[in-house]
């Protein structure tokens, strides 16, 4: 069982301030400056050039998609790290559509994140070959899943409502069609159980800077079944992923597995700060991180629906049709979390009108959800996001 | 007049070590710890979600990219950073290809890093249209430039030999045959005065980890001439390129000029690192270092000639005909730096038989080049590199 004050003592949170944007960007383990510091000073610093052998940097891309891969289901070698989600992404979508040389619909759903559907597109053009991105809605997601299908291509849990789609029956109706399936975790892993390989996911990729805490613009990570692994075409074919980097063939060799999704030289200070933020998650256990996460979830639901009637539920009721964030809708959501923020209760909001919080039990409590409630009341009933000053938009949101 | 002797100083290099390997990898700044432990605790701990905003991290691509762009000779606004080189060279080339359609061929040489090479034959694998990547000897490259060529993917200076193409002829010859030019800055960047601008360039990329010592896998940058910069086709198309990338629309929309080159969410950490390493070079002029640089290297290889009957030159020996590496051809040159390395003198090997020397002003002075110069003519007169312990390969070399 997991000690939930334990790892809240683990973090670096501003005193005061309830943090519901996890989901967005985690907070700051205590141990990742410190790990920084020991990769910038003794490593980079002390080694030079022979910290890639001696501090391991080269091979850490492995032994971090290894941490990972236990909090998604996947087993030791079949998750690398590097590069950004969206490049994952790319990467996944090229092999998928390469296997499937006779199809040419990729389908994805309208709660998908854009950065996934841009790819899509990216690659369509690229390729050339009449590919159509079909999006339906992700509730029509199962039955649009037919023999025309290439590879489906989803968020497994919506990033506005927090809806969570089902994995495995959704993977299972892909390949009774011959699709192949790609699941993108961004808002999963860390905050839920993931199991990669009992869902049947073909290719699974990742971000590690909301729920894994390993600071702004962290590295991806991709996850490839065993069974494609060998045959994958990474598309992006950098000098990582071949099969002898430094032999400096001219000539690209896929390398073994999973090894040759690696594109360019590995953002090794990153690294160290995923490194510690992953120490935490050692000691986790996902399913007790579920039922927490569960308890929280339902508490400020039935918080904020029993003060706030202006604001309506944007995510499913039912527990496993969602993850770990709550949203609302409300036409003035904007103003309405630039008030919250300035009273010390961070979400996020997203266009048109949703106002996200994110729940995690790693350092989020019920204190903090009870507060958070009577702040959010606070705001809609007294209707301070009528404050002008809430209503200007800052460049980015 | 730059001053040396005061830029070495803002470097933290182990004492008593002579230090050549700054092509590879460049030293610590002594401000980046500290700069990385601001981002972390104060950016990153203190204003979390908010600190895309607040303390900048949105808008650091392009305000990096504008600082690299002074040493490359590009203007405000003409370069953004993110990803990695080989990421970089992808959409250079993509997009190169993509305003090419005619043509099928792609020329580079064989003395061009591979992962360049590996990437060209990923996207030719994937557009399946026949295009040919053609490799012919650096000093060919210039007759191969003919009306077939679609795109030259060139990098300025040879990783191995130190070689240095002339970037204003051979562009201006892939003009005149129709065809475009990518340069890769890998090993120009702050080795020697660059002119992406005055040499024609339609595409440039670069590393930031070698002469620009913003640590190991810092970020990537890309040039793109501002007469394509607003059609380019970015082919990895991710939300941080699209043109609002908080609208959250279901379709791409490239952004304004180079914008549309970022892909994925920015590497904050990696990018403080960048920013602490670029303040050393706001106060470089680019002519006093190329003249410190060439004075340097004539003394390497003057000493080593002098003293090293066995070791060939393999650098061309004409000032404008290379970069800031001297490299040297010896059949045991593993074992050779191996006992280099042990005694203090930190250069590299490159299959099959290079040793490299990268000279760097910023940290490296004459001193360290007379004293480099008596442990090589030691290592080679007592032939040293017989010790077998020198002849066992580390994974990494």
């Amino acid at each position: 069982m997991t000690d939930f004050s334990a790892t809240r003592a683990l973090f670096d949170l501003p005193p005061g301030l309830v943090y519901l944007d996890g989901n967005s960007l985690g907070p700051l383990p205590k141990a990742a400056p410190v790990r920084m510091e020991r990769a910038m000073r003794e490593e980079w610093g002390g080694m030079l050039i022979g910290g890639w052998n001696k501090a391991g940097w080269m091979a850490q891309p492995r032994a971090l998609g290894d941490r990972i891969g236990r909090l998604i289901g996947a087993e030791p070698g079949q998750v690398v790290v590097g590069d950004t989600l969206s490049i994952k992404v790319f990467q996944a979508l090229a092999s998928a559509v390469e296997m499937r040389p006779d199809r040419r619909v990729i389908l994805s759903d309208t709660g998908n994140f854009p950065s996934d559907l841009y790819m899509a597109e990216g690659l369509i053009g690229m390729l050339g070959k009449g590919h159509e991105l079909r999006l339906v809605e992700p509730e029509a997601v199962e039955d649009a899943i037919t023999d025309e299908i290439a590879a489906i291509l989803i968020t497994e849990v919506d990033y506005r409502t927090g809806r969570r789609h089902d994995m495995a029956p959704l993977t299972a109706k892909a390949h009774a069609m011959g699709a192949l399936a790609i699941w993108d975790l961004a808002h999963s892993a860390g905050a839920l159980p993931v199991e990669v390989a009992g869902g049947g996911a073909d290719f699974a990729c990742g971000c590690t800077y909301k729920y894994l805490n390993a600071g702004p613009g962290a590295p991806a990570f991709i996850y490839v079944a065993p069974r494609h692994a060998g045959r994958a075409v990474p598309a992006l074919s950098g000098w990582l992923g071949h099969h002898a980097p430094f032999a400096f063939e001219t000539s690209y060799r896929a390398g073994d597995g999973v090894n040759r999704m690696r594109v360019g030289t590995p953002p090794v200070l990153a690294m160290a700060a995923l490194d510690a933020a992953l120490d935490i998650w050692d000691g986790v256990d996902m399913a007790a991180l579920r039922q927490e996460s569960l308890r929280l979830t339902d508490r400020l639901i039935a918080g904020v629906e029993a003060a706030c009637p202006d604001l309506t539920l944007a995510t499913p009721r039912e527990h496993e049709r969602r993850g770990s964030q709550v949203s609302f809708r409300h036409p003035e959501g904007y103003a309405a979390m630039q008030a919250l923020i300035a009273r010390g209760v961070v979400g996020d909001f997203r266009a048109p009108d949703i106002l996200r919080f994110g729940i995690t039990p790693l350092y989020v409590g019920a204190a903090e959800i009870d507060h958070a409630v009577e702040v959010i009341a606070e705001v809609m009933d007294r209707r301070l996001y009528d404050d002008a000053g809430y209503r200007t938009r800052a460049a980015v949101t």
